[in-house]
């Protein structure tokens, strides 16, 4: 593997991009819960303290390996490390998206980023800020289903995603919502144009309005468990 | 929070000190296994492959929470983001493990350490390489039983954790085995005296050797499921 230059020279900041994951942390409509079942506890005589966890891949602040909307793609742990730590790109869209929840970045939006940042970044991360992350503890507000229990959520336009994958030099795509397309989407283009491409995704991400719109690199602590089509990361913002 | 000053430049070199996680993972005696279950596949029609995941917290490389050995400490989510970047020193005992396998990490290791690389670093990581990674695909030898089922494999004298503690400035501990305890421990004076004191452990970590013994910097990306004793966390080193 060719190592990419890292430079955090100068770095200030830490800004956690991880939602706290509870058993209330809403999930995609028809997930297994997320649960924590104590084994031993100091508290009743033993010497330590620990739990079994159980728990779907897409839970809380995740990743999407390829492989979770691609067959021939590849699992989660064998993301490679390089892609794991990289540049970030925050495009905000939470004014439209107040007005409309199904609001969707668009190229347009990319382009409109570029034009105040400069060209994206090689091998980074483009992430939509919907301002959603503040939905996050108002139960039913996050995957804010409609009448027919259709998600009105913000998400990537298939055709950006497109733009970014062959234009562009992106390694993952992320969201501050469940899914990186549009909640409405049945076709899931914007998952199968990134994960298709071999890119990942990060949903549920926290925070992105603290972190500047350009400048920020982040870790992405993907799981590494053999096999999987993704699940719970621990993801940090350094600027 | 006070920032702590982070310098990554001109850092070249990613290396991972995560072990993949699967269901042959050496554990602790007596743990829950590692479980993915397969919930829905591409192969047979759905739009998505994902898993559900059943595991106990101390799976693979993972790290442990004050609250895991301290009934006054704090659980996984809780440990501060400032703490999980942190440069890491290790202290090389893999020749001595290799005739002894209860060889402890001693204060004149760190000591010894110090005379070659200069004071360790504040808020430091300090990290036993006791060549145990190179076991972790054989089975029983990573937790290595003797006939009487005690465990006999490396780890943190409880008095060298002390001094570290105490006498410098550490943010963590960590080791290449299932314990930062030597695996015959019945009072597990180096987790009592590590998360006692408020700092974390890293446990079964990856790759030791092939980072420097000093001048590296880690991200310990871990877990963030609220009130958890720890769990699995993706590690990477950068120099």
């Amino acid at each position: 593997m060719s190592s990419p230059r890292i430079v955090f020279d100068g770095a200030q900041s830490i800004v956690d991009l991880t939602h706290v994951l509870t058993p209330q942390f809403p999930l995609w409509p028809g997930s297994c819960p997320f649960e924590m079942r104590a084994v031993a506890s100091i508290t009743t005589g033993s010497a330590f303290y620990l739990n079994e966890l159980r728990m779907e891949e897409h839970s809380g602040t995740h990743v999407d390996a390829p492989a979770h909307a691609a067959a021939d793609g590849i699992t989660v742990e064998q993301i490679p490390v390089a892609d794991l730590i990289a540049p970030i790109a925050v495009v905000d869209i939470s004014t439209r998206a107040t007005s409309d929840n199904d609001a969707l970045l668009t190229r347009a939006d990319i382009l409109d980023w570029e034009s105040r940042h400069g060209h994206l970044p090689e091998r980074c991360i483009v992430a939509m800020n919907s301002g959603w992350d503040a939905r996050v503890a108002t139960p039913g507000a996050f995957s804010n289903q409609d009448a027919l229990g259709v998600q009105r959520t913000p998400g990537f336009d298939p055709e950006a995603v497109d733009f970014l994958v062959h234009e562009r030099n992106i390694v993952a795509i992320g969201s501050d919502t469940l899914s990186i397309d549009a909640g409405r989407s049945v076709t899931y283009g914007a998952h199968l144009n990134a994960l298709g491409a071999g890119k990942y995704g990060v949903e549920a991400l926290a925070n992105l309005s603290r972190i500047p719109a350009s400048g920020a690199t982040v870790m992405v602590g993907a799981p590494t468990h053999a096999g999987g089509s993704g699940g719970p990361a621990r993801v940090l913002a350094l600027f």
